[in-house]
């Protein structure tokens, strides 16, 4: 068992929220909680210093990425991550498992976690567009030992089997690591999923006897979009003695498909461990899956839509489910004397115009991109701090309802 | 007469070096400073309410620049250059002039301020290698009304005359304006630099006859490397009712020629009156002006060398005139634990090791360009703090010499 407590502290009445409090060796966690992404050990355009005005509370590196640039060993020989990158709240790293689907079925087949992430997206999604772009060669492939990745840098070869994602993992330091999986593909066929499911599971099993450092580790429930899979999944991982859980693999065609996975995984998974829903954090998908009982989330959009100036608004200034509460700092915006949303209590709002920022995004000044992501990312942990603060008070579903509409 | 007051406060007795206070609404800079170059209402990379921990004590922005984007009237709209970058500190705009060479004549012949602005560069120096690009058709023609640009955005067509070269500077709110002028290139004849000196007296009185704010006007001393040019023109700047005064133009093809410029300048120029050497900043150079009697400098270098991972060191950290007080940032100091500058005290290297930012650089995190900016302004603003003290104490000579060696 790794250094990990968690206590639910509140649950709503009428859902499978909860409110809890995370404890690890850097700090505690209030959740639910969003996990900020520093894939290469750097949140993209934000000083760490700057991270925690954002009600930012925990951070996730990335495996893969860091195994290639700069290598595990060169992070350990600065004592770890936290050192390295200077934040010294609660982290966790990830597997390598999801890059195995992002860099190979993802980009053969041209798809996402869902068959269609983000289907009422609007020109400027760039996702969307990724998506879209024409299959190309896979640089992943998976074997029963581990996966094979041909480094998307420069081609070499790199094996990475359970026992050295989680060498890697220990290397880095963070307070929870992730045993190493397979992530399905929304296009793979029951057959093909449930023979993944079983290597998934040897793989954990690995991935548990290579452990050797009191960091939380937690499984991930695979199984894709298949309620047998998923149940099977579930109680294989609960039966396992880990101290937190993460719901990962193609989670289907559509938010239903999402919501039911949700439901089959978190009546079976044990309620007093915490749960983490891998790689998803738009606000609709938040309220969704706290009231099926998800604790964690990570997302790469509040930062990645920031840098393309894609930031977001608060309901009392006009987001809506429709706008994805969210703007376009575009030529339209470029003479307003106001803050990105002036109900937003961000370093951003609270000194800049969108005219400035505007201003920095069109020139291609750098500080821009470090304003917006600093706003999306308050934005991001005031959701969370208003969804906590409504689990405590019994008013989740007003609160659902002030964001989503009726 | 603007709103601007210098008192000197200490003189060098070996010298023309001299310590002062200059005084302008936004605030008292203490000189001889170093002023910080945010071209387009940003110092690239670092956040403004981060500029002052560097010690950075007054920034200047650029008439030509903000005149194309976001444009002159949407500052004014945002009430003024301060507000809109939220810079509360003491501001400097420049006339456009500069960028009449810069685009026109420099463009063309391929040519620096200086014929040979660098002479011992080494090989990661790009703004060598920019100077031995071809030469290219040249964006700004002189008339005898103003400087007619073609945009180097979109090639639209702005003519600056010293009319709205002041305009616009009244419109930005700067605490110290410029008055419109020809900068010569080092390849100009006699005959070229004698006219356009005559030619830039004329702007300058109708800079002066147009201004209509108390912003402080500085007028800009040109000739060339020509002792009548430059004699001449410190004579009939000193006897306008300028504030302040630059110096500006062709500073000759060695640094043995710009010491000469600034010794037949500044012993014609009012001695109670600032003086500010324009877009020079580099260690020996800045030693070398201030006790010829310069008071201020701006420059790029500083935030453009980080960029490039060109980052300085103090002397005592084995910075020289040799190695120009900087290393590179390469592959080389990729394990280092230690900071950029174990004897500096910046918020860079008070935090992270030099690999850290080195992975940040040769991943692309943007994070790494705003960190070595704020290392090597804080070294620069340090550079000065140390001159100013050691014209107080009497000290400056050992002070040079324990920078530039015997």
């Amino acid at each position: 068992m790794g250094a990990l407590q968690f206590t639910i502290t509140h649950k709503d009445p009428k859902s499978l929220a909860r409110a809890g409090v995370l404890t690890v060796p850097h700090g505690v966690v209030e959740t639910p909680a969003f996990i900020v992404v520093g894939t290469r050990a750097s949140v993209k355009a934000v000083d760490p210093r700057d991270l925690k005005a954002t009600g930012t509370q925990i951070a996730l590196a990335n495996t893969y990425h860091l195994m290639l640039r700069p290598g595990a060993e060169a992070v350990a020989e600065q004592e770890g991550l936290h050192n390295f990158m200077q934040w010294d709240g609660p982290m966790v790293t990830d597997s390598g498992g999801f890059q195995a689907f992002s860099l190979g079925f993802a980009i053969e087949h041209g798809v996402g976690k869902m068959l269609k992430m983000f289907p009422d997206e609007g020109k400027h999604d760039r996702d969307t567009k990724k998506q879209a772009t024409p299959p190309r060669p896979k640089l992943a492939k998976i074997t029963s030992d581990g996966i094979l990745f041909h480094s998307h840098l420069d081609a070499s070869k790199h094996m990475l089997t359970p026992e050295r994602s989680i060498d890697i993992q220990e290397k880095l330091g963070a307070d929870i690591i992730l045993v190493l999986d397979e992530c399905t593909s929304p296009l793979a066929t029951y057959e093909y999923t449930r023979d993944s499911l079983e290597l998934s599971h040897r793989w954990a099993e690995r991935s548990f006897a290579a452990h050797k450092t009191d960091q939380a580790l937690a499984g991930i429930v695979q199984g894709g979009a298949y309620k047998d899979l998923r149940d099977h999944a579930a109680k294989w991982n609960a039966a396992m003695p880990f101290d937190s859980f993460a719901i990962g693999g193609s989670l289907g065609k559509s938010k239903d498909d999402m919501w039911r996975i949700l439901e089959w995984t978190n009546v079976i998974l044990p309620e007093n461990k915490p749960r983490h829903l891998l790689g998803i954090g738009g606000v609709d998908d938040v309220f969704g899956a706290v009231e099926r009982g998800i604790d964690l989330f990570d997302c790469i959009s509040p930062t990645r839509l920031a840098r393309m100036g894609m930031v977001h608004l608060r309901p009392e200034s006009g987001g809506t489910r429709a706008n994805k509460w969210r703007f376009h700092l575009n030529g339209s915006t470029k003479a307003e004397k106001g803050p990105i949303d002036p109900a937003c209590g961000c370093s951003t709002c609270t000194r800049f115009s969108r005219a400035y920022v505007h201003h920095l995004l069109r020139t291609g000044e750098l500080l821009g991109y470090t304003l917006t992501s600093i706003h999306n990312l308050y934005f991001t942990n005031k959701l969370f701090e208003e969804i906590r603060a409504a689990i405590k008070t019994g008013t989740f579903e007003s609160l659902k309802e002030k964001w989503m509409g009726k």
